[in-house]
């Protein structure tokens, strides 16, 4: 898509001389055949480094943008970018791709439907009703139950299980809205990558990203109804129990357990070994590794426990 | 069915002039060709206006209905509606219906289900393992991943987005229960509605309705393994985040956001432009519009952030 | 296989006479030719009146293993009954099995998939998409809508209705953890049965055991996005909102209600007639039935609404 293209549909005057544009990305990751955006004043100092072709921007803080990138300049970059999503997005579906790759010893059910594109490793048995996308790899010994779907471009390593039901990629909950309260759906074009020895409960949850990978490492165990947001990453050997949830861009260290029903708010970092009862909602990072926290808003396992016994004795 | 079949179903001496009764509806939407019922007696004032040729009432209250309908004269009204409801269910798929009808550019995957008397409308994709009901309609340019179900009579609107194992109409959480302790289920008979625009996430239900429609209008967001009850609404450009909930007949203005593992209680209205925090449990309807909450029982965000500072003193 | 086998398996010296063991199971319930395992000083009065031919245990009591009983003596007795789980798991599709036996007016959808062992009973509708697995039985007159996923040898009874995309018999969240923080999944060979009319919404996960029987009692009323941990019993007749969960072997007696987001944690017992307002976290067992709790932890109803009161009281 040209560059001209580009600014025409999201109304901005170009009379530069013109460039193909292949994708859209963030500034840090943006090649110099792509276009980025600011939509946030936290990421303003990433501009000058970026090799994006040009980056669509508020008219205030457009100064900040190097030479030799192009300014696209809107009035709400957020909303312009999601209005550009869509024609970077990739095709569900490409009949283009090869045939899928089934590798020696694994049990495809022919009710399962497997899209051009896609590869499975030796020794696998996907099982009825599961839908493996467009350049979705599965690696060796992964046992993937009924009615499972794996969306494109999504990685799942070796010796996995992934119970019936769960969803592996669905688009993150990512929109932009404007000033009328309508809100404009933001394409997701990264994936859903899961390590070795990983196995997911029925009925879970992973969203893809709108750009990069949601990451889930070695060992670790999800529970059934789980819901993993965008772009989180959860360390090797952790533990989320059932109904638990992760909002969008947090990190869990390794070996972190996560109880029942337990959720943690976006952009936190969470440190190695830390467990969290039931139900507690984690509202801040945590950076000391090992100790235990309960409630909400999140409070050490004892301060939960004194409260609880300070309240008690409220209504007695 | 005839009137004097249904009195007999439940246990009613009939002697009157015989009529053809083709459903059961409640006393405001009841035609003169169906039967209702009066279960609650906040209804009670309801009854002198309904068109119903009768009503299965208590013994208690049958005096207020009107001439020229007919009195069925129960223990357990609730419960012997519970019974005829099962006579008045749609079959689940009617082979006697049309063959679906496919719009223009549509792609439908050998592998869906799409149930006579569907239609779906242009420029659609409709992936594998997806089912559509009898009489369901889709709309234009609308996208259905991968097992959906969408049960029958139900509507999706133009450029709606429903993401992997989502189910749309799954039957009400309805039953009547009598001295025993035993439960009947209500069979469902109404719908959900989904208008333009609408995008929904992964593993989430929505309820069809006994009577009535279950409504999402334009432009809503909904995430992953949200639930919403029969009969809710939720109004233009809502936002639920991953893992809250409404029960039933609940209804939410316009731009109602509610953050994750919120939910609200049954029957409830809350005014536009209203933003719960996550977790918070809405507890009555919320006249004013604009505000923030959060809590359980639901408070304004200023106020729990002032509870959680008295109660980290507390533990001082 | 070998006694000499497994213990070749868990790194065990072994130069008995040697016996065929056919599997693995608890103290209580192991035969003469199974082996079993105690990885919790709780079980170790149990040791003495199994009848396993081998008990996989650690050092330090191992000399409560009666005569005639090999003991197997290892340093992390539960991961090595992890590792030993495998080679026990039943295959999950056995194409030896017997063709399937559909019973008489049972219509299955040729998109549903019913694998061999399975037996369906008569006058039942099982739709598109749906996955009966091996040795599953459904009994007369239920209704299985699209998605659903039953894993095998688990029992569904009578006039059940299932809605759409719900799993019966995922595997429970059982694993062992060594001293590296890793994880070895314990194979679960039991399974679910729900006894005769009981319904249960869409997206619900109920989990199967490692050993026996995950149970639903008849007349129950399950919603959607409901979690049932592995060995749960729920009792006759009780009610589970939306988005409530049971951890693992918690037992429900009869009437129980569940409200939306209430959860209990594992091994409790609760007495018949309770009832847990929405959100309840159910922190203890219930001995006294028919009363209503609310919170977290939980308390008496009334107690809790004190408690609001003089929060309430706090921030005035």
């Amino acid at each position: 898509m040209k560059l001209s293209e580009i600014a025409s549909i999201i109304g901005v005057d170009f009379q530069e001389n013109d460039v193909d544009i292949i994708g859209l990305n963030t500034l840090k990751d943006a090649k110099a055949n792509e276009i980025s955006f600011v939509s946030n004043a936290k990421y303003v100092k990433e501009i000058k480094s970026t090799n994006a072709a040009a980056v669509i921007i508020s008219q205030d803080v457009k100064d900040a943008v190097p030479q030799g990138c192009f300014a696209l300049v809107v009035e709400n970059p957020y909303w312009s970018m999601a209005i550009l999503s869509k024609y970077f997005a990739p095709v569900i579906e490409d009949e283009t791709l090869p045939l899928p790759k089934i590798g020696k010893d694994t049990k495809v059910s022919p009710k399962a439907e497997i899209a051009n594109g896609a590869v499975i490793g030796d020794n696998c048995t996907i099982l009825a009703h599961v839908y493996i996308g467009a350049e979705a790899v599965i690696g060796d010994n992964t046992i993937i139950y009924p009615s499972v779907t794996v969306y494109r471009d999504c990685k799942i390593g070796n010796d996995c299980i992934i119970h019936a039901n769960s969803v592996i990629g669905s688009d993150g909950f990512g929109f932009a809205t404007n000033k009328m309260g309508e809100h404009k759906k933001i394409y997701q074009n990264g994936n859903v990558v899961i390590e070795d020895d990983v196995e997911i409960g029925s009925n879970t949850s992973i969203d893809c990203a709108a750009f990069g990978t949601t990451l889930i490492k070695k060992g670790t165990r999800i529970d059934n109804l789980v819901q993993i947001g965008h772009n989180c990453e959860i360390g090797e050997y952790s533990v989320m129990v059932s109904q638990s949830g992760l909002a969008g861009s947090t990190k869990l260290g390794r070996n972190v357990v996560m109880g029942g029903q337990a959720a943690a708010a976006g952009h936190l970092e969470v440190a190695p070994f830390s467990t969290f009862a039931a139900r507690s909602g984690i509202t801040h990072s945590i950076k000391e590794p090992g100790k235990t926290y309960a409630g909400f808003p999140l409070m050490g396992h004892r301060q939960w426990l004194k409260l609880q016994a300070k309240l008690a004795k409220l209504i007695k």
